[in-house]
């Protein structure tokens, strides 16, 4: 974060906190893979978390060693694989630079964009109480937001300790892929907590909880029809729109016991 | 949008419109480009818009066709340019495929996404009072999300008509694209009036504000530091957290008249 001169609607000088974001290339044994535009924070989290999401590899011990190197332009992630993960990826990778050299058809593309997802485990289960406490210790824990104002948040709370372990970044799906590292890195599943979202549910981040194994998934906004088909799929139990103790849920209401 | 069944906090069942999001492949001249998770609805905007803003054309007339073409998977969007655009994005194309063939460094692939932006031109200036009616009309033309609480909004607000156009869209981005492509065919100029967004402001949403020539943006909620460095390079007016009377001016205040 930065101190940024602002002016108010008086336009007296003042002064607010403002979110860093930067260009993040995510390197894999030397080849670049994407590049995000991130918060630079929690970095070791994102390339665990987003190596594990995206399917890269299925487990932490599975990236032998990452690097963080700065540049004016931004940040390189390097992360080296296993052997047999590593050579995996390149297969991937030629696969798909192949075909896109000499030119992609659009439904090859469309199918490429949906995955196949696990089916997510039983895990547990929440009373409606707990549900509105998940989101009050998010609301809490957000403290890179209430000072920038600028930053989504992914966490998952955990009901018998009635803690949350929170991350947060610009990008929604980066904050889900930071916490999905911290979690794998501490051996913590996503089915033995409720995992909360301060966005908009679009369908990547249910792929990307499915990916964490997370049955419970509760989003202060609203999920989108493709994200509801996709957790009704998968066995995930969207709750949405979820403020103070008002929540609508929206998949597999199994999980959510009588008040 | 589709009807949906919900159960609310007291598992009562109810329904509620989910906001429909489906991959969209962006197909120039038969080569797949993009794919998009998007709200599928006013295409065409998105195809003109996305083009514009992503510099693969300046002009609307760069695009000799588009075609919509439905498939379960998803919507092929195809456009077709004129020969010399369509020669080189091929180009481009073809630059960008080598190098990530044969291993793109992590710097190469930093300095790409950092984009060359045009000056925005001076445009209008707007009194404060004009900032808290550019606002309360963007929330009165939020159509489909006040039915499903999930959808983004971009608009145009000109404060000589007191008017806004406005596109919503489950992804910024895209509402944003949207706007773009239906200011372009129009032959409205992002400069004749003041843009107003629903989210917060990451580098990309100033990106593609100085391609469409905004010289001023609103947003509701917070800017990101690059975001504003951004702006100040391009000579964009960013207002902040606007909400009611409120909002914050984090660069080039110039555009902002006396009350």
């Amino acid at each position: 974060m930065v101190n940024a001169g602002r002016l108010n609607h008086r336009h007296e000088a003042s002064s607010r906190l403002l979110a860093e974001e930067a260009p993040v290339a995510l390197i894999y044994n030397g080849i670049s893979l994407a590049v995000l535009m991130a918060t630079p924070a929690d970095l070791t989290d994102l390339a665990v978390g987003f190596s594990l999401t995206e399917g890269i590899i299925s487990d932490p011990a599975e990236i032998r060693d990452t690097e963080i190197i700065c540049h004016p332009e931004g940040t390189e992630l390097r992360a080296w694989l296993t052997t047999g993960r590593g050579r995996e990826l390149m297969e991937r990778r030629r696969q798909l630079v192949g075909p896109t050299g000499c030119g992609l058809c659009g439904i090859e593309s469309l199918q490429s964009a949906t995955r196949v997802l696990p089916s997510v485990p039983r895990g547990i289960s929440l009373r409606p109480p707990q549900i509105a406490a998940a989101v009050q210790a998010m609301v809490d824990a957000q403290e890179l937001n209430r000072r920038t104002r600028a930053t989504h948040a992914a966490g998952l709370y955990l009901p018998q300790e009635r803690t949350i372990l929170v991350r947060e970044d610009v990008g929604r799906h980066n904050a889900l892929d930071k916490l999905a590292g911290a979690l794998a890195v501490r051996g913590i599943s996503g089915c033995d907590g409720a995992l909360v979202l301060t966005s908009r549910l679009s369908v990547e981040l249910v792929q990307k909880a499915a990916m964490v194994g997370a049955g419970l998934l509760i989003a202060v906004s609203a999920p989108t029809a493709l994200a509801v088909r996709t957790a009704e799929a998968c066995g995930i139990t969207v709750i949405g729109i979820a403020r103070g103790h008002e929540y609508d849920v929206f998949s597999h209401s199994g999980r959510i016991l009588p008040a």
